[in-house]
């Protein structure tokens, strides 16, 4: 349907539904369609929760919830329904959502057009007339659909209970999921996630012009694997990051990508080239992992007037491992300038001659020297010539149970004292535990460093690849 | 001194010393020097240990080991001196070594020629006059020196008790520390550790061709930043790699990288452009991180034999997350085939049609559902166009308490069962824990995976520029 024909979605309403139907839910617990009784459940909606099953007892539960036989049978309002029956099935289930006066289904039933099955794809067809006919908006089918903190919907019984300024607009479920997790991980929190699958009716378009508006939403992440149509999906995205930053995750780059996108909702995922080009005509930010989205949402997050320039200087434990870590910088792009003169003097006059450079990489003792290593830091970062630092860590102690906790606390105490010194953007470098009892220091490490929202990076490339990914779209985007 | 006219180092003694000393112990535990005393001690050092320090009381120990003033004090042989005495003091300590009849000296001891100070490298210089007065071999200035189950020298208490097939000639004490540390955790265990530093007598050229004719090395890691003769270096390289893998890693490849190493080593690292070509020509892997530097070497150690090719198949979630992996691969020049029609039939039989592809990647229901999930491997697997099956797991399973240990022990029944049915190379896939409490259950399904003999690499990316370096490596030496 045309654009201009297209009746923009009431998205705010359908993220605070006041009734939900999960509809074909399980007997069994835990399994289809019931994640997302117990991810309400989980995540406290304040709305009523039903459960349909055609077997359904009379004044029976299922996990929990009030279940009947059909959608007819319910006695409240439902404003939105999630379909885990067969895909067969979902014609007639449109109907009765309709009937019921449902404003929209998100169909988590899978099996239709990404089969590559031509009555599949009719199937599909078939549902997208009866929704229309119904008024009725459909999100998905083949997704996990919508998790918002704020009405309490939620495709998982571990996300945040707390709401946050990131949207989410994903075509994959797992996806969705891993930036979420990820995400969290790294600090963020989500104000509106949806996973919309195979976009038989409301589409990527459609939630970038929800989320450019939406006020508690103050940047986009978005997974493509493709687009129906790409000139109104591209027109959507540059409104979108004409108002807020937006990070990109384009599946099936590649070849076997968009053979594998193609398997999984359908598309015919574009070209890369294609895509990247678009991305910075847009004033996207593009990304190849999840790991980089999240990275890079994360530096957003920390410094959303962004950065002065792309000159860091890096305090590490010095040796082969400063070396690696400048030529990490040095190939993602990052300058790694010689710090001036009268600095290098002032650090000299306290730092021992030798195994500790003053240049830059900094040797700077080792981090739990709480003295000296704030004074280095501090006086590092009155360089003119610098605009971030990088702090890298270890957990080489981490194995230790007798020194776990000291070593832990006494480099936080340097991360926030250098913190309180330091005049410019710090960000953090948590680097892989080198011991199998380190596991849990490490993810201490991180997880205390971005409790005192500081970015925190898996390596000194994810740091250099977004912070040099950060200056170059701040400077498309001054253009 | 020019290679002809230089006495080929006796390393297998150097190696497996009856006495050693450190010079410069402390009478503070776990500082300087003393972390050799530690280190050995912790290895079962059977030799005689000795700590050496001025202010030493006579019959007193320093960590646990008997203490003496000077090393003619010292009633026993001593073999192998360890120098945590000042830079200035060395030249001294070169004589009384000589007089005591120590053949190696190992120059913990930093501060010469890589501070850049003129004087440095002159006493520099006065070190190794004296020491081939004296006959005394040396390692160093500036490094960590040996690390050796067999015998048992280490300069870490954490090190494995254990020896192994795997060789490391290194620059840097912090990568050498690193590499033993990550190599561990994917299953390597190593014969002889060298971190060499300054390389002002021994240098990487003398340790390649002792490695290349050590009969327990069985594969090479090293670690350079740059070379005081480059093409001796290339010549022992060549040679080593001849015999044995060899994995390279050249600190200082950028210029940042570069005036790092100047700083670390004194060095004026090459080009990378250079090193490149230069490694290709000997034979040798290059690799760009210690991360890759391991994940290199475990894949060597896990098929000695080689693999058939670069065309994968792989086992995952299937959707959005398979999309990516399928682009991961494509990037890093893997094929990743379309399975033979007949395969796919077979697959079909069993797999429901909705959401689930049997083209490659394979979704595979779930890593848990073990009947299945073999199935799919060993159909798969019997594809001709497939060389190496990935298995991608997860552990988003594994922060809850109830359920982590069943779903560990699922992942791994299945990984295990397989193994035994697929007739080719697997590697495991672990992807980094998307919440806080399954720190824990990342690292145990690493380790358990290493323990049954797989290679396990930390994402997609990683496993696929390994695989696809390999089998680079293996077309250029067969032309």
């Amino acid at each position: 349907m045309p654009e201009e024909h297209r009746e923009a979605p009431d998205l705010e309403s359908i993220f605070h539904p006041r009734g939900v139907a999960v509809v074909g839910a399980s007997m069994k617990s835990g399994v289809g369609g019931n994640m997302f009784l117990d991810g309400f459940q989980a995540m406290g909606f304040s709305g009523d929760l039903y459960a349909v099953n055609l077997k359904a007892a009379e004044g029976s539960q299922i996990a929990g919830r009030p279940a009947y036989r059909t959608l007819a049978d319910i006695p409240g309002p439902v404003d939105h329904v999630i379909s885990s029956v067969p895909a067969p099935a979902v014609p007639g289930l449109v109907d009765e959502a309709a009937a019921k006066g449902a404003r929209s289904i998100h169909l988590f039933t899978a099996g239709f057009r990404e089969t590559g099955i031509g009555e599949r794809a009719e199937l599909e067809r078939e549902v997208l007339r009866r929704a229309r006919a119904g008024g009725i908006r459909l999100i998905g089918p083949n997704c996990m659909g919508l998790y918002c903190p704020e009405s309490g919907l939620s495709f998982n019984t571990s996300f945040p209970l707390e709401s946050g300024n990131v949207g989410v607009v994903a075509q994959s479920g797992g996806i969705s999921r891993a930036i979420v997790g990820m995400g969290a991980l790294r600090g963020l929190r989500f104000s509106r996630v949806v996973s919309f699958g195979n976009a038989l009716d409301l589409d990527e378009a459609d939630f970038y012009d929800y989320l450019a508006e939406q006020p508690d939403t103050a940047m986009v992440a978005t997974y493509l694997e493709g687009a129906k149509d790409g000139p109104r999906t591209m027109r959507a995205l540059r409104r979108l990051a004409a108002r807020k930053p937006v990070v990109l995750l384009k599946g099936g780059e590649t070849d076997a990508g968009s053979r594998a996108a193609n398997s999984h909702t359908g598309v015919l995922a574009g070209s890369g080239r294609i895509w990247r080009a678009m991305a910075r005509q847009t004033g996207v930010i593009m990304v190849d992992s999840v790991e980089d989205l999240c990275d890079q949402l994360s530096l957003l997050k920390a410094f959303p007037q962004g950065l002065t320039g792309a000159r860091v200087a890096i305090a590490g434990s010095g040796g082969g491992v400063s070396v690696l870590e400048a030529d990490a910088c040095g190939r993602a792009g990052l300058d790694l300038p010689v710090l001036p003169d009268d600095i290098q003097e002032r650090l000299r006059e306290f730092t021992p001659v030798h195994g500790n450079s003053v240049r830059n990489p900094l040797d700077t003792f080792g981090i739990i020297d709480r003295e000296n290593y704030v004074k280095t830091l501090r006086i590092a970062s009155e360089a003119d010539n610098i605009d971030v630092m990088i702090l890298d860590t270890e957990t080489d102690w981490g194995f230790r149970p007798q020194g776990r906790g000291d070593h832990l606390e006494a480099t936080l105490g340097s991360i926030m004292e250098a913190r309180r010194v330091v005049k410019k953007p710090i960000v953090i470098v948590v680097r892989d535990p080198l011991n199998p009892g380190a596991a849990q220091a490490w993810m201490d490490l991180q997880t205390r460093c971005v409790a005192l929202g500081l970015p925190v990076f898996l390596g000194i490339e994810q740091a250099a690849r977004a912070l040099r990914r950060m200056v170059d779209w701040q400077q498309d985007r001054a253009r």
